[in-house]
């Protein structure tokens, strides 16, 4: 079954909040935040940044602009459902009035989760699924200290439900915040295998972007720019740190963000959020060990995009698809090799026991709706024997 | 002066509205404009497109969400501050509070104009320049029929000064709508000669766009894009109509108004100012006539970028610069021809004697600041004499 990739019968939408980029743009959250009309700002982060020194400057920043904050977080990697009701609380006691995220997919999700809960109140798994949000949310900014989640100008957020061990994936154009702010300057603090796990990340997003069937030109552009970025900087920026190296690993987690947020996602993250709820992993590194997997399997229904795809890796095909294909894994196998992501599920603690109820659950995930090639639980099982 | 387009020391903004496209959308103008609130819509268009049946069809998808609507066609080409008053007094009359404009640049400028008077006061001449804007104007949905202007998703506004027989060039976020929405559909109507002229137009933004200095990796991506599905459709969509090639040069307008909407522009949109405002003449043609010209001036300080440009217009040079310069201006050359554009200033009515004032007249433009080659009166009046 080949998908029809022409688009021209295709309508569309595309959304991307305002966005800001650039090294030392984080000293311009205050402004923001009070642009949105913020006086009490909700600051969302994890403990870990804090010892960065990146979390001291936002609130320096805050302060400088007038505005008083309120500190929160109590947040932990694929953020739990409890966390998000605490930081619901706090946000009601003080009277908060704009939310300010800062940090990886987790603090970002988080900060969106908060967001969603106090103006429409409930629970979060109550807005599980496509545009389950009524009311309109507090003004959101969100500044990501990693190069891959695209959570900051994402209309997703994914959070855990600890009673059901599963994620929950909420989509919707509300939880897209008002200003995305990346500072690329503040990767240079991110640890090793972070660079590597989080931009192999970004490098799911494009592949399942560009794949998607609701893929569009403006999509497009963008998916390939993050690949060629990817392409150029991911094995320098993890071996050597060089701040442009990083600074193009921050570039195309926006562009690939971007480009994931409006052409949705594939089989890579339908089956990346039930192992994430269950074993609590890294997402990135779920993404890295299933994209190989999942791009074999993609591979037959998209041809007609496959020359784009590899010269968006480094090369050219001259029309012939079958080395477009071959030109297309090897160029991920190396990208993944470069990022030193872990390559197999039983390496980051999955039981095989579990992969049939994993297979199951990814079939009712929203990211499966867009995958180029449909699938049923055996070929997700499959998928998942392989990448074992 | 080799300009630096590494960007890597290069913070910027991005920002577009948010974008809907595709053929029969032209239905959902209704449902768009109540989302923003909308109870009493003001609908800008012109006289010409009433005849195309276009009208109708907004009319009765604003009546079919159930909305009251007054219809407002005093615009012209090159939009008038008279006009823009006009319309201002008529909004106000009726008490309307969404603006729906429907049309090429001028019903779309004229709609942008309208809305920043309703809700600041003044003349339109107050607004000249960049970021002048003190009050948020009415929610606004932009829908394009024509194939180049890019109001519908640009920070810019353009209107002409009737007094000084001069336009004025408004810049800011504000004057982006909330909602750009794209029927290709509404393309099927357009006359043979504003195919190829507005189709120059955005010709015109995406190469601009793309040499400018405040170009970012997200400008280029859409500029490139946008050249791309020109060199692809703009002959066959002159002279066939085929409805794939009338889409695709729709979708290049998009794309390169998202790329100058926030890179800005360059000497060709400097100069053409000054002209359309001394001749009320069409714009994509002066673009036309001036482009080849602008793009041999700042070749030599644009290189480093030439390669992609030459990729975009379907070269391969392999890095041979030379090479790539030359196809550029011959590809450049035969869109031009393949458009029946006009190719020089005197076969538009352009005198020469006006030449130098419109040299002096065009360093006072805001899209001066953005040229990837400095330029002085004497350039100036050198690429118009040779543009004559």
């Amino acid at each position: 079954m080949a998908v029809d990739h022409s688009n021209s019968l295709h309508n569309y939408k595309f959304e991307v909040p305002e966005i800001i980029f650039g090294r030392g743009m984080l000293s311009q959250v205050g402004p923001c935040a009070r642009r949105l009309g913020g006086k009490k700002i909700f600051l969302v982060s994890d403990k870990g940044l804090f010892h960065s020194g990146w979390v001291d400057l936002a609130m320096r920043s805050l302060l400088d602009a007038g505005l008083e904050f309120i500190y929160f977080d109590g947040i932990t990697p694929n953020p739990k459902d409890h966390e998000v009701d605490a930081g619901v609380m706090e946000y009601l006691r003080h009277g908060a009035d704009v939310i300010v995220g800062l940090g990886g997919g987790s603090s970002m999700d988080a900060a969106k989760a908060i967001a969603i809960l106090v103006s429409n109140g409930g629970k979060i798994r109550d807005f599980e699924g496509p545009d389950r949000i009524i009311r309109p949310l507090p003004p959101l900014v969100l500044c990501p200290t990693t190069c891959g989640t695209g959570s900051d100008v994402s209309q997703f957020a994914i959070i855990s439900d600890t009673e059901h061990m599963r994620k929950i994936c909420i989509m919707s154009r509300c939880v897209a915040p008002d200003i995305s702010l990346t500072d690329p300057d503040t990767l240079s603090t991110l640890p090793d295998e972070f660079v590597g796990t989080t931009a192999t990340d970004a490098l799911s997003h494009a592949m399942e972007a560009f794949f998607s069937i609701a893929s569009t030109t403006l999509t497009d552009v963008h998916a390939i720019k993050a690949l060629r970025l990817l392409t150029g900087s991911l094995a320098a920026a993890v071996h050597e740190h060089k701040p442009e190296d990083m600074e193009n690993l921050a570039r195309a987690s926006l562009h690939a963000g971007m480009a994931f947020s409006n052409s949705m996602l594939g089989i890579v993250h339908a089956l990346a959020h039930p192992i994430g709820g269950l074993y609590d992993a890294n997402h990135g590194s779920i993404n890295a060990i299933l994209l190989p997997e999942v791009i074999r399997y993609d591979i037959p229904v998209v041809t007609e995009k496959l020359e784009e795809l590899a010269w968006g890796l480094g090369h050219r095909s001259n029309g012939n698809i079958s080395a477009a294909s071959e030109k297309v894994q090897e160029s991920l196998d190396s990208l993944l090799e470069a990022s030193g992501a872990p390559r197999s599920l039983r390496s980051i603690g999955v039981q095989r026991k579990d992969l049939p109820e994993l297979a199951r659950q990814a079939l009712k995930d929203v990211c499966i709706a867009t995958s180029p090639r449909e699938a049923d639980e055996e070929d997700l099982l499959n998928i998942l024997e392989r990448a074992y």
